[in-house]
């Protein structure tokens, strides 16, 4: 196991944090099994009641008819995609350069499955209409992630969804949503997450982002695409014994969360709008469109560290762990608003900001 | 969900049971998460304390240089043929043509891996050294499941092993063992587990069968090998943020029933001889080489069910719930010993074999 950096080691004894629900710890499964009778009966190998009345619910929530519980969003969305490519009868899909299968999956799409996908859109932007009209050849199937996480969480407007949806349907193009964070964009949108996935065939939802669960995923559409995800499933070795320790606290918290999206987005709005009155920091988007963004800071990495480092220590408000590198003068970081940014004292934030706003001015005027 | 046929309804009426270890409930996880800190913190994505502490635990009790941890062993063992197929460049195995890579996994061996197996010896029998002698084409890894669950939990003489591990050093030929049952058979052989993986390039071991945790699997072999394992593993969709459900549960019945699988091997000998005793009932082994047989009842089903329903009945011990055809006068079904059986009130299971004994005579004689 890897030491600690001090960098970390500083964060990791913060009091207050500014990003996400807490530690992922033990304690978020065990208070999620709190609640649960010692005689609720194990789901087996994708059936009884823990996980068909979930994926019944799912369904429901999200206005399809039918719902399959997967460990991991991974396993769901190439399963879709190859079902998609297999009704087609054609091995060819497409997404953003910064999709979760091009850059986080070791290239299971195309070692397992064989599909090759056209990138759209440029890496640093989302993906609009224009870029599908312009693909000149035939796609079974085309991803849309919502928001785009890897450019700090952007959305299209929605009425580029809504044109998207009715171009693909005209042109026999099946759609599909990676809605990782999907609960999350509902507030910006104004729109259920039912009335958002009508624009999709299939849909998958994750439950360890905001909804703060231990892992698991939803992967939904129609009946005969979801069966078929089934088999899929068992292929891929996900269709577990039990599943039910994922399930149980997926639904937990799902009901305890589900509700507080608006609240994560108005605190990424604050918290945003907190960075950008700093020297020498902007998040990306300016203003969010959901509990996400990224924050970068302009700077050498050992500059912001110690700054970072200094705050840590001083106010005991932890800001990241961690810097990525844009340029050896430019860093970033990701910001997703959960529980604990509203249990941050006020007063405290506002000093820490200050602070760093000092800070950063001084690095810029090479004082620090 | 479907309804309960009266058959599985008597069975789960039943105080006792001959079979396994308990219910497949969430009790089995809340127990195994007691004595476990809420602060311990979560694997991620296969880092960090937990998963890395029990790994090295596995590979060390395995005699093996390193071991990686699945959510199922269907996941675990195609990648593990998959290696073993690349790093030979060709896409050629032999199995029992009951594996369960053959007949339990939607054919995810062919579909993901394109990988084509040679099926050795015929259905009802052991895979023997000539059976591997005889194959006239070159392959990339032979797998033996220890025991062959399917036919009763049958094991080859030791010395045949021996034999088979050294044919296939010599000519190449990867050994891969499905251990799902492993720690059930060190009983009979009389031999470790690390000894028995000796004989092995790579093995992969179950926690949800005779340890009875709550999911997972163990993959181990050196070091290059369980390094290409993880690529696999994101590729399938199985490097999940969090495993440690199944790990901690995987690891607290480890250390409680790993040295138990004496008795429940001493319990499976004593079991089999009860049903051979009876009319009409016959065990498959006659004498168990681990914690499992076949019972196979001859007669029709129903009324082998009318018997075994009036036993559940009348006696308050759970045979079976289920019986499998295998001609419309042989039916038969599964016995694994587990903590259950030595919890039996002795007296009451010599009765229920007196009366299945009695009841069997009878409709051999058709007057019941």
């Amino acid at each position: 196991m890897q030491e600690m950096s001090p960098f970390v080691k500083a964060f990791q004894q913060t009091k207050f944090r500014l990003n996400g629900h807490g530690k992922r710890e033990v304690g978020v499964l065990k208070e999620a099994l709190l609640s649960i009778s010692n005689q609720q009966e194990s789901d087996i190998y994708g059936t009884g009641q823990v996980i068909e009345a979930f994926q019944r619910k799912m369904a429901n929530y999200l206005g399809k008819e039918s719902a399959v519980f997967f460990p991991s969003g991974t396993m769901a969305q190439q399963i879709a995609l190859r079902i998609w490519c297999d009704e087609k009868g054609m091995q060819k899909v497409a997404y953003h350069p910064l999709c979760h299968l091009e850059i986080h999956e070791e290239d299971g799409l195309k070692e397992l499955h064989h599909i090759d996908p056209i990138l759209l859109a440029d890496k640093d932007r989302l993906i609009e209409l224009d870029d599908i009209l312009n693909i000149n050849e035939e796609i079974a199937c085309l991803l849309l992630e919502l928001p785009q996480r890897e450019i700090g969480g952007q959305l299209p407007e929605y009425s580029t969804l809504e044109a998207i949806s009715s171009y693909c349907k005209e042109k026999g193009i099946k759609l599909h949503l990676d809605g990782a964070r999907l609960f999350e964009i509902t507030p910006y949108y104004g729109k259920s997450a039912s009335e958002i996935c009508k624009l999709f065939d299939s849909v998958y939802i994750s439950f360890y982002k905001g909804i703060g669960g231990v892992a698991g995923a939803i992967l939904a559409g129609d009946e005969s695409f979801t069966e078929s995800s089934k088999v899929w499933k068992r292929r891929h070795g996900g269709d577990l014994v039990s599943l039910y320790p994922y399930i149980l606290s997926a639904d937990y918290y799902f009901e305890q969360r589900v509700n507080s999206m608006k609240n994560y987005y108005e605190g990424a709005k604050e918290l945003a709008q907190l960075y950008n009155d700093c020297h020498q920091i902007t998040t990306k988007p300016i203003k969010p469109v959901s509990n996400m963004f990224h924050v970068h800071l302009f700077g050498q990495k050992e500059h912001l560290e110690k700054i970072l480092m200094e705050i840590h220590h001083t106010t005991g408000i932890g800001f990241t762990p961690y810097l990525r590198e844009v340029t050896d003068h430019e860093y970033f970081y990701e910001v997703s608003i959960g529980d604990q940014y509203a249990a941050v004292p006020r007063e405290e934030v506002k000093k820490a900001f200050s602070l760093l706003n000092k800070r950063m001015k001084e690095l810029d005027l090479s004082i620090l």
